[in-house]
């Protein structure tokens, strides 16, 4: 591997949970360094010890910053900003719109390889780690069973906004929690269908306005459709306190179990599991590994737009290979 | 990816219980043809339905066979053969003396680097896809925690081996169980230094010969130094019978736990299990995974040797990247 002569320098783009994370992320790498955070609020409002700089003036950062990583929403931000940076700079990004996936890449690629630019799209633990060990367990056992994802016991955003949007909610937080049940037949290599539905429950949280009828908004959220109709719904009421006190963190985490057979009869388990307190300061762990590796990547005279299909584990470590080899092969 | 011309054509050197584990992993890949197993022994005399070959024979093969996938044993066979085997075609192997790996590499390299051929070392299990999880923890969360791997709970060939060669034994197996306590005490990320006796204990399936004195025997292995005498141990003598139908396969499997902060407080923990029904055919469809992948970095222009930490696992699967991309990521 060529010499670095300096530290890799890095950019965030996007200062919420993500690029807080990333921020936090970098500072535990030595090999690494800071360069600013760039957003489209007022800079001086931002609450960093870092270098903060609008938006618009991050193409004067071209000679100063080697990876940029982004840290903006799937819906919006980053097809629109990760085409336009990548001109400028490598890139890492947390895409997750898994449908919308190879579209995006396509778009990425195009302007990265115009450029000649690294960019590591869509990475993260989901799509990203657990991407990574879904293929694994299908590669090395590619018969006599199959692989299912499971997702929590975890604190879901989007879900946490479907109650507090229901008329007489306060405040709430919902937790997917994966069903043991299932995850046991899933362990035992048993053939079986299952619906996201079937493999995990919902519970919530929720602080009702006062004088609500507790029965009929329970009944609200169990029927809900698509967010809770189909699932076995849990429903706790809980004071304001006890929410800001017992559920403001964002743990996260899931397991991925792929089951095959060498030959029949033969089980076989591979099982990847992440069990996180804070889910988007774990996204930034991963996001900030991965720049590493966009950066060496640039280094071996590649370009254009990278998943972590295509990344060797041994360009994620600040460390060197031989040492790897030495303590961790 | 360059487009295939035709099917892989792999070679097994050896055919203990791992080269019969080779030759059922490649007729679970489509993409691969088994062109012949080459043994010291008389060819005549192998259980095998494929064509089997004098080990002296294997360079008339040259233009044949693609991939060799080497089943020999550590301690000899694989320093050997490699370094010989790689002049002619690219390799696989599961070199596991995890001590000698870095001159064992510097070896294979020299051999595979003269010949323009890609030689893959010390894949499989442990060394491979643990080392693989080490690596990715450490390398995500690089502070505040702490990398553990514990195996078993699974059949020990070296001490059912120890036990074996005791006098009044006439049958044993031994497995290696993790602690679940210890476990547990990893999985909080409180920082612990733990000797393998701390994390494993030992348990004994034996047949004794007629009319030894059982209770001796018990101390005689329970006091083995470097096998037994650091361990909790327990020993169960059974029938002949017993051992021939309960313990006659080799399961193995454990589990790399690694845990780290993102920042201060923030637990996280990535944790990856095997459980196997059959050690040596799940170390067989590794490296089988890893012949298609030797193959493909040849095809990129690549030689030398190369450990799982140098490949991406999109060049493990069959399946086309952007199938790959859509699916699993």
């Amino acid at each position: 591997m060529k010499a670095q002569n300096h530290r890799i320098r890095v950019g965030i783009i996007g200062y919420g949970n993500l690029g807080r994370g990333v921020e936090m992320a970098i500072s535990q790498n030595q090999d690494m360094e800071l360069v600013g955070i760039f957003t489209r609020r007022d800079p001086s409002t931002l609450a960093s010890q870092a270098a903060a700089y609008n938006l618009q003036e991050v193409e004067s950062f071209q000679d100063k910053i080697d990876v940029m990583v982004l840290c903006g929403g799937s819906a919006k931000d980053l097809p629109e900003q990760v085409p336009y940076i990548a001109k400028y700079f490598h890139t890492v990004d947390s895409f997750d719109t898994h449908a919308k996936i190879p579209e995006y890449l396509e778009v990425v690629d195009q302007a990265a390889s115009a450029s000649g630019k690294v960019s590591v799209i869509s990475t993260g633990w989901d799509p990203g780690l657990f991407s990574l060990l879904r293929l694994l367990g299908q590669s090395v056992l590619p018969e006599g069973g199959d692989t299912h994802t499971f997702w929590g016991k975890g604190l879901s955003q989007g879900h946490s906004d479907a109650l507090r949007r229901l008329e007489g909610v306060k405040g709430a937080v919902q937790y997917t929690i994966p069903k043991e049940e299932v995850l046991q037949e899933v362990r035992s290599g048993k053939p079986v269908t299952l619906s996201a539905a079937d493999k995990h429950e919902r519970v919530c949280y929720v602080v009702a306005d006062e004088g609500v009828d507790l029965e009929d908004l329970q009944h609200r959220i169990k029927t809900m459709p698509h967010y809770f109709a189909d699932y076995k719904t849990t429903v706790h009421f809980i004071s304001e306190e006890e929410l800001r006190k017992e559920h403001s963190n964002m743990p996260h985490g899931g397991t991925v179990i792929h089951t095959g057979e060498s030959k029949v009869g033969d089980k076989q388990r591979v099982e990847f599991t992440l069990a996180l307190d804070s889910n988007p300061a774990f996204t930034a762990s991963v996001l900030v590994a991965y720049a590493r590796a966009a950066f060496r990547l640039a280094q071996q005279g590649q370009s254009g737009a990278k998943t972590v299909f295509d990344i060797p584990f041994g360009l994620l470590s600040a460390r060197p290979i031989d040492e790897l080899i030495k303590e961790l092969l």
